[in-house]
């Protein structure tokens, strides 16, 4: 099976083999060897100088640190929401009693920076900012330099950003950019299998974090923080996935980041122009579209979910189709973490064999 | 080395080997039946009819999860507490806004029944009992048929349960007893890595969840049974574990959970003689001696810590310390899952060999 969703992705070897190591004791001198090593490489991917904490969970268990961390019942925060990643982050801070202003935009359309200036300049007692960087639902790519310009740098807010599938894969600059908060998760562009959330914070972040009310315990960061001190979790972790992500972190950093983001640059533009000359359209323009996750629109009288279906059974090609109000209506190949331009060839490939199938006439 | 903590434990090759498997998508088909399968089992070793959850995260998760999906602030619930579990159950349903009474009971000590039945005879605007199975860091396990007995039979309050170090080692009857939700976690008798928890749900807990108006997002179990129904987990879940674990629940289910559940009563007494034996003290009464791991007080004069770092050094026998406010003054040896006899009797002559060097003297 070609495995081109967006996370999980297809393992290194070397990678899969650690997850079989023997368990070792998460509160023994080799797991604090192991923390201290992982915690060090995730800030130097996530570039930053800040706080890092593992926890194990999905990273919509990260999206819900960054909230419970740093805010109170009644905070007012803005959610710029691209899609379905961007609609959680605001609803979980609306469920944990944040009063919360969303600033939709349609769906394969990136953040529009003015109208977060406009918002914020109309509304002064907005206390932070939540966005996300690279929304999976749609394979856009937000301009969070510019974003974090607005949120940060004129308007001095507290910025929270959902990283998930965009650190280790495109560049955030988390200290340069100022985000607060950085959430990301292991089965994303860090090449690992699915088990460990990543959470970064500023020391601004930290200083929130003593006033901020909402409730938390599994996801509390001071607890993480205690523990990191002793070279501990504070929970037991998934141990097996921590070893896998240390190997994939030595790759990573081997290779050096600026040789990771260019090769999803030259992967995703690979993967756009094999679409457009199938004579598909794209979801989202181009100057948008994420080199983690390439959207593409399910042309007129096509059925979606059968494209998919066909695709993985007969072609052995495993796509993602599009979630919630985009079912049937996209499909999303994924190109983050190691991707191989052979491996979207495949993918090409079988979508030229298999468009015809449901209908597809290419136009001319 | 022979990893002997109360969790992680010592996995057979074959349950390792699947952590190794290549990565599938966790919304297709073969992940669905997976899931589906392991729910099933699940629900066996449970032995409940109810509603089944496996949540990525640690056991503390599936504590959380346990109280936030079933309780609102201000309900005034009784934690039964017989050590450092017992008062975290009750600091996380304290932190989400619930009005705890905590009955504390002296370390080494289990529960006593008949002062629950005071309070609950006190108190009937108490809606909630919350009671540790197995207290890990004392090595007591509970008369959780008796508790239930009461909490359920005579006063028909919501009974939450973490069963973390018990559920798959020692008998549990989830529906007989009348427990409404009971939490594990797979890194325990379950035989798989860290990095699952489990949740067991009863109508009654169903209907709780309803009213349950505490703040909840990731740990939402509404979510989980929605995306449940189309065989798939509402966010990534940590995969190669799950693999792990369809492994061993096929290997447990084999061997049948009574014979598991004589084995752990076996190698407990067998430990239990051994220590005595070595002239060491028992921190429990050998009536409440949890069958999982057996806590062994430090000899007056010995240093815990220091015996506890030898052992790893010198003899490799991976033993925990006591925790809280017992550092220094237990040690743990964890037997849960599948621990041979020779593993045991690897510890005893460890210790055998080690004690002379901490200064203790075997009394005649």
């Amino acid at each position: 099976m070609n495995l081109r969703t967006p996370g999980p992705i297809p393992l290194a070897d070397d990678i899969l083999e650690a997850m079989s190591w023997p368990m070792i004791n998460h509160r023994g001198p080799e797991y604090a060897e192991l923390l201290d090593r992982v915690t060090d490489r995730l800030k130097e991917v996530f570039d930053t100088r800040g706080s890092m904490y593992v926890i194990t969970g999905s990273g919509t268990a990260a999206m819900e640190a960054a909230v419970v961390n740093t805010l109170s019942p009644g905070d007012r925060v803005v959610n710029l929401s691209i899609g379905a990643f961007g609609d959680r982050f605001g609803e979980i801070a609306g469920i944990f009693g944040a009063d919360v202003t969303t600033l939709s935009f349609t769906p394969g359309e990136a953040v529009d920076p003015d109208r977060l200036r406009q918002t914020l300049t109309q509304d002064p007692s907005i206390k932070a900012v939540l966005v996300t960087h690279n929304e999976t639902s749609t394979g856009v790519v937000n301009d969070l330099e510019a974003i974090a310009g607005v949120a940060k740098g004129e308007f001095d807010k507290l910025l929270l950003v959902d990283g998930i599938s965009s650190v280790a894969s495109l560049p955030l600059r988390t200290d340069a950019w100022g985000c607060d908060v950085v959430a990301s998760a292991s089965q994303k562009g860090w090449m690992a299998p699915p088990g460990l959330a990543f959470l970064s914070l500023s020391e601004r972040a930290r200083r929130a974090h003593a006033e901020a009310r909402m409730p938390r315990f599994y996801l509390d960061v001071a607890q993480y923080e205690s523990y990191l001190r002793r070279g501990q979790p504070p929970y037991t972790p998934a141990i097996s996935v921590m070893f896998a992500l240390d190997v994939a972190l030595g790759k990573l950093l081997d290779e050096g980041m600026e040789s990771v983001y260019r090769r999803h640059a030259e992967i995703g533009r690979m993967t756009r122009a094999g679409i457009r000359s199938l004579g598909l359209p794209l979801f989202p323009e181009e100057s948008v579209a994420s080199d983690t996750v390439t959207a593409v629109a399910v042309p007129e009288g096509v059925d979606g979910a059968r494209l998919v279906s066909l695709l993985r059974a007969e072609r052995g090609v495993v796509l993602a189709g599009g979630q919630a109000e985009l079912a049937g209506k996209i499909f999303r190949i994924g190109h983050m973490g190691h991707c191989a331009e052979d491996e979207i060839q495949d993918v090409l490939d079988a979508l030229e064999q298999t468009l015809p199938q449901v209908g597809f006439a290419r136009p001319l």
